[in-house]
C-alpha cells in the first residue's frame, strides 16, 4: 500500500476576504481520504492572478492529486484557467466543443448564449475537458509538475456531481493500489472534553493510524477515527478496535455512533417507531421542529410544533394554567411539563416534548439565570420534566445545547 | 500608503479530515483587512508536524504577518508549539509564569491542574507569551524569516477575544500606515446572478480597488464591495461609489443593504416597528420562527408559531376550511391566505404569515411539483397570496429559500 499526497485548492476573493466559507474542501477530502490518499494541507487562495498561479504550482509539487474549485465563471474575476495555463506554462486555446455545449445549455433555456460566457471555453492547451453537465463552466485535468490537477466549478453542487462521476472514477483506475480509511465517529453528550481527552489520550498521536481526535459543538462531543488500510474490511476493524475504547471511556454519555447530525438520527428514529409527535417550544423558538423538519418523512409523525414565547400563547394553544405560570413562572420544570402535556393532547400525539428557557442576552435573574432551560417530556400520558443550567456562551449556545437536549433524550428515551 | 500581505493558518486533523470547517480564517481575515493588511491565501493543515511546520516557514516566507490557530491543547495531537519552534531553529522552553497561570485557572475551577496540561507552558524560546485569560492554552508571537507569527488557540471564543485585545493593538502600533478596508454588501432577491454579474462586469476586475464580487446563497444574491484607501472615509466613499452603481442594475430587485443576514434584519424591522406577528409554517416546518428566534428582543413581537404540516392541524390550530383543503389542497394560494389569517386571528397579531408547500424529495405531482411553495400574508385583516416554483434543488434549498421569501415579504411590504 503505496502513500499519495492529495491537495485542495478553493479559488475566490468571496472566501480571503472572510465574506464567504470554504465547504468545497471538507467535501473533497473525504472522498479523496475514501480513495486512500493523505490529505495533509488545504490552500484558499484569492482571484488575484499571480496568487492563484503560484498556489497551483505549490500544491504541485507536495502533492500526486490537486483538486482546485472556483475561479471558473463567465466574468472577470474568474481568473483559473489562465492561472493554471500559466503554472504549465502553456496557452490558453478556444475549445469549440465546450463553447458548443456552453451555447446548447443557455439555448435549451430559451436564451441567447451571452458573448462573455466564451471565456469559459478558453482552456488550457494540455488540458483534458471535464463536462459540466451540471452548469456552464466546463472543468478540465491537466498535468503540472508531475501532478494531476483537477479544476472544477466552485458551485458545490456542480462540483460535487463532476467530483463523483469525472473525477473519482479516473482516480481510482489511476490510483489503484492505495488502500482506503475508514471512518468511524461517536457522539458523546454531558461529559468534559478534558476528561474525555484524558481517557483517550494515548489514541491520539498525531502519526498514529487510525488518527483520533475530538471536537466538540454546542456540549456535543465527537470523536472522530480515521482508520488507514489496504481494503475497507481491514480498514473498518482497526477503527472498530479504538471505537471499543472510546465506548469504554464514554460509558452511558455515549449517545450515538455515526456521521448523521444528532438531529437527523433523532427524526429518523421517531419516523421507524412511528412515535407521533407534538412540540412545545419557547426559547428555541421552533430550531427542535425546523431541525427535525429538515429529515424527508418527518411528516409522517411529526403533528404539530407550536412556538409559544408569550404566556397567552401557553395557556392559549398548550392549555398551561394560568395560576401554573403565576406559581412558578414561565420557564419552570413545572410550566414545561404541562407544555408538553398540553401539546400531546391538543394533537393526539403519543409523545409531546417542551422547551422554555432564558436564551438571553437579557432575561435573566438571579435565581434564574440566562442559560436556564427546563424540559418537558410527555409519553403516552406519562409527564417528565427536567432542568439545565447551561453555561451563558450566548443566546445561540442555549438555543443550540437546548435543541440537541432534545434529540438526546429522544435517543436516550424511545 | 504601503502594501502589507498577511496569511492565515488553521491547524488540525480535524479540518483536513473534513470533520469539521474551519471559520476562523474568515473572522482572522475581516479583522486584519480592516487593520489595512492585504489577504491572499489561508492554509488549512493537518497535525502533522512536519505538514505544520512546513506550512508556517512557507507562510513566514509570503507573508509580514502570519496568524496560526489550533494545535495549542493539552493532548496529543496539538502539536503548533514545537513545529513553530522548529520552523524558527529554536527549542522550546518551559515557561514557569504560563503553567502558574493554568494551574490557577483550574484551581479557579476547584479542580487539581493535570500534570499533562504541563506542555502547554512549553513554549519556543524566542517567544513572547500571549496571555490566555478565556482559557487554558496561552499563545505566543514570535519572529520567523522576517514575518511576525502570532500563534492562538482554535477554540472561536479564545482565538476572538486574543485576536482583540492583544494581536490587534498590537499590529495597530507596529503597522501604522497601512490604510483599511471598507466593507459594504448589497443583497438582492430574484434576479439571475449571470445578468447581474454582465451588469456589473466592469467593476469586477480582481486586481481592481474596490474589490467587488458576487455570491448566492439559496437565491439571495449579495454584492460585496471591499475598499481599500488611506482613511475610513476615503475607503467607505470608494465603495459607495460602486455601491450606487450596483443599486442602479438591481432596480426593484434591491432588498437591504448591509452585513446582517436577512433573517436579523427582518426580525429588527418588525421589532422596531412594534409589528406583531403570528406565523403558520408547513413546509418550512417552523425554520422561519427559529431564524426570527435567533434576534434578541423578538419575544416582544412574535406572538405565535405553528408547524402544521398535517392537514388536521391547519384545521384545528388555524380554522383553515376542511373544504377549502380539499378543493384546492394544502399547497395552494387560497389555504395558504386561509393559514395567515387564522394564524393572525387565533393570536390577535397584526400580521399572519403563512408558508406551505413541496420540499421534497417525495410528495410532487406533475401539476405540483417539488419546488412548488404557497405564501400567505394577512395584515391588518387584508389577506393576499402568492405562490413560487422553485427549482428542485434539494429539500433544504427550497426551504431556506422559502424562509428568505418570508423575510423578503417583511422587508418589502413593512
Amino acid at each position: 500500500m503505496r502513500e499519495a499526497a492529495a491537495e485542495v485548492l478553493a479559488i475566490g476573493d468571496e472566501l480571503t476576504h472572510g465574506f464567504a466559507i470554504d465547504t468545497n474542501s471538507a467535501h473533497i477530502a473525504r472522498e479523496l481520504e475514501q480513495l486512500g490518499f493523505v490529505m495533509r494541507a488545504f490552500t484558499v487562495v484569492s482571484d488575484e492572478p499571480h496568487a492563484v498561479c503560484d498556489a497551483i504550482r505549490n500544491a504541485c509539487s507536495r502533492a500526486e492529486v490537486v483538486i482546485a474549485t472556483g475561479g471558473l465563471g463567465p466574468t472577470e474575476d474568474d481568473r483559473t484557467r489562465a492561472a493554471a495555463a500559466a503554472a504549465a506554462g502553456v496557452e490558453l486555446r478556444f475549445d469549440a466543443d465546450s463553447w458548443d455545449r456552453i451555447a446548447r445549455w443557455f439555448a435549451g433555456r430559451g436564451v441567447q448564449p451571452p458573448e462573455r460566457n466564451r471565456v469559459q471555453a478558453y482552456l488550457p492547451e494540455s488540458a483534458e475537458v471535464l463536462r459540466n453537465d451540471w452548469g456552464t463552466a466546463p472543468g478540465f485535468a491537466m498535468r503540472i509538475d508531475g501532478a494531476l490537477l483537477f479544476s472544477l466549478p466552485g458551485v458545490p453542487r456542480e462540483m460535487k456531481n463532476m467530483l463523483s462521476e469525472l473525477v473519482l472514477p479516473r482516480l481510482r483506475a489511476e490510483f489503484g493500489d492505495l488502500g482506503t480509511t475508514a471512518f468511524h465517529e461517536l457522539r458523546l453528550l454531558g461529559m468534559a472534553e478534558a476528561e474525555l481527552g484524558q481517557g483517550i489520550a494515548h489514541l491520539m498521536p498525531s502519526d498514529r493510524n487510525p488518527n483520533v481526535g475530538i471536537t466538540a459543538h454546542s456540549g456535543l462531543l465527537t470523536v472522530r477515527i480515521a482508520a488507514r488500510a489496504a481494503t475497507i474490511d481491514d480498514a473498518r476493524a482497526l477503527a472498530e478496535r479504538d471505537a471499543a475504547e472510546v465506548r469504554a471511556q464514554a460509558g452511558a454519555h455515549l449517545l450515538y455512533e455515526g456521521s448523521e447530525r444528532i438531529e437527523e438520527r433523532a427524526g429518523k428514529l421517531l419516523i421507524e417507531k412511528g412515535m407521533t409527535l407534538a412540540l412545545a417550544e419557547s426559547c428555541t423558538g421552533g430550531m427542535v421542529a425546523a431541525e427535525l423538519a429538515g429529515v424527508p418523512g418527518i411528516s409522517a409523525v411529526l403533528l404539530a410544533g407550536y412556538v409559544t414565547y408569550a404566556d397567552m400563547a401557553k395557556v392559549r394553544d398548550l392549555e398551561v394554567p394560568a395560576s401554573l405560570l403565576v406559581a412558578h413562572g414561565a420557564v419552570s420544570v413545572e410550566v414545561a411539563a404541562s407544555m408538553a402535556v398540553g401539546a400531546a393532547r391538543r394533537t393526539g400525539a403519543r409523545l409531546g416534548v417542551a422547551v422554555t428557557g432564558i436564551a438571553g442576552p437579557s432575561g435573566g435573574t438571579p435565581e434564574k439565570p440566562v442559560g436556564t432551560v427546563c424540559f418537558g417530556w410527555c409519553l403516552d400520558g406519562h409527564a417528565e420534566s427536567w432542568r439545565l443550567r447551561l453555561p451563558d456562551l450566548g443566546r445561540r449556545f442555549v438555543r443550540e445545547r437546548s435543541t440537541i437536549e432534545v434529540c438526546a433524550a429522544i435517543l436516550r428515551r424511545l
